[in-house]
């Protein structure tokens, strides 16, 4: 059994939607104290300026081309530098217990002796609700919220979704730009009406976020975002209506801020 | 038109789920900041200490038998407050977004010309998770995840939990200790197994957190919990046996901190 000291620590922790003002007081300390930070695509470069110069950053996300590490050599990676006693911060966006792999990487870790804490995060449907003035659920109109993810092959298919065709049930869907289509048809086919509103949010939880307004039956209005490089998260039902969106186009926006 | 002075800002903020370090930075300052603060009972001790001494403190919400202000009454107090050029803070716990009525709140106060500002916070769940130990998505096991709460009367029951029989959804069901064993049944009636485990945390996210396992077909062991003061949070699902559970009793627990 080796020393204590050298069994080591990492904490998991969420980075939230991207301003550094919508960290959790103790992933921004936890932030300020690393010494070794491994960082996915999402993280903001706002968040990431918070870490002490020393700090060795590494980026393991893919993000517009870039190469991103394999789930293993993060795993390997980050016991390597615990075992070396540094303190390592592991930073995801949002939160990382949703959609986050943070069970991979827990069990990983502990199964290595390392110990391991994880710091929750405000998660992007939080942001984007926060942000655009919308509830996520609401009396007699949205009484259950669902969170799924467009990554996975089947997940924002038929009968999967059936669930999410009750009326009462807010989606958000995540990371699902190649999704959405299939999964509005799915909504439809399972009883939700064409006009249920969807709304795309880029950039959720920073001062650059844009939204455009859609349907389930009708999402040409989000071509505009086909050439977003910032995440996308669409959130699809009722309580939607009630978000604030800006007439200003996205063009015209980049325009004026050049 | 008065002047704009007097219209008033009100910012609802998410306290997130107890412990102050798990606020938001911008929530965190925006308590430090407030003049007048209106806050439910789930707001902890921690938190509300972060208020400046002069500043009005009104608690809204219901807990322990003490009666709680009306809707209505909490909506023109708002109001009024922000009227007179207060800056108001309207305190909820975890994310008010999610089962917090902001929508009501917000649509009320815009509707009398009141600029509304919501600051997000984290919610029970990711709380829970992160200081157990469980993810609340895990690739392969639970590639959905849904909140529900249980203070509408049928909001656990069949078949609108229908769609969390799928295996891989993972439920997260806020202030559900009435709606328990109801939607226990529903699920494992839609075909979810008797086995799924079933984590029950009090006061997810504070140092005083507790929990305790279960299944869907065996609730027995929640007993302990009966006279639980604080918050319970249900998690279903399988992710949740990844979960560090002390052995602890509560009993123990509270001898032990006397």
């Amino acid at each position: 059994m080796p020393p204590e000291i050298e069994t080591g620590r990492v904490r998991l922790v969420g980075a939230g939607p991207g301003a550094a003002d919508l960290m959790t007081v103790r992933a921004m300390h936890a932030v300020q104290g690393a010494e070794a930070l491994l960082y996915d695509a999402l993280v903001s470069d706002e968040v990431l300026a918070l870490a002490p110069a020393a700090c060795l950053k590494i980026q393991t996300g893919k993000r517009a081309g870039r190469a991103s590490l394999r789930q293993e050599t993060i795993n390997r990676l980050m016991l390597r530098l615990a075992r070396r006693g540094l303190d390592v911060v592991r930073l995801k966006g949002g939160d990382p217990s949703v959609f986050g792999r943070v069970g991979e990487e827990a069990a990983f870790l502990r199964a290595h002796g390392v110990a391991v804490e994880v710091v929750p995060g405000v998660t992007a449907a939080s942001a984007a609700a926060a942000q655009f003035g919308f509830p996520l659920t609401h009396r007699g109109e949205a009484r259950r919220l669902m969170l799924v993810t467009g990554t996975t092959r089947d997940a924002a298919s038929a009968p999967e979704l059936a669930a999410a065709a009750d009326p009462q049930t807010t989606l958000a869907l995540y990371m699902g730009r190649r999704a959405l289509a299939q999964a509005a048809e799915a909504l439809v086919a399972a009883g939700r009406p064409p006009a249920t509103p969807v709304l795309a949010v880029e950039n959720a939880g920073r001062q650059e976020a844009y939204a455009v307004r859609a349907s389930l039956g009708d999402l040409s209005s989000l071509d505009e975002l086909a050439d977003a490089e910032g995440p996308v998260l669409f959130v699809i039902g009722e309580v939607t209506s009630q978000a604030t969106v800006s007439e200003a186009s996205r063009a015209g926006r980049r325009q004026a801020s050049v």
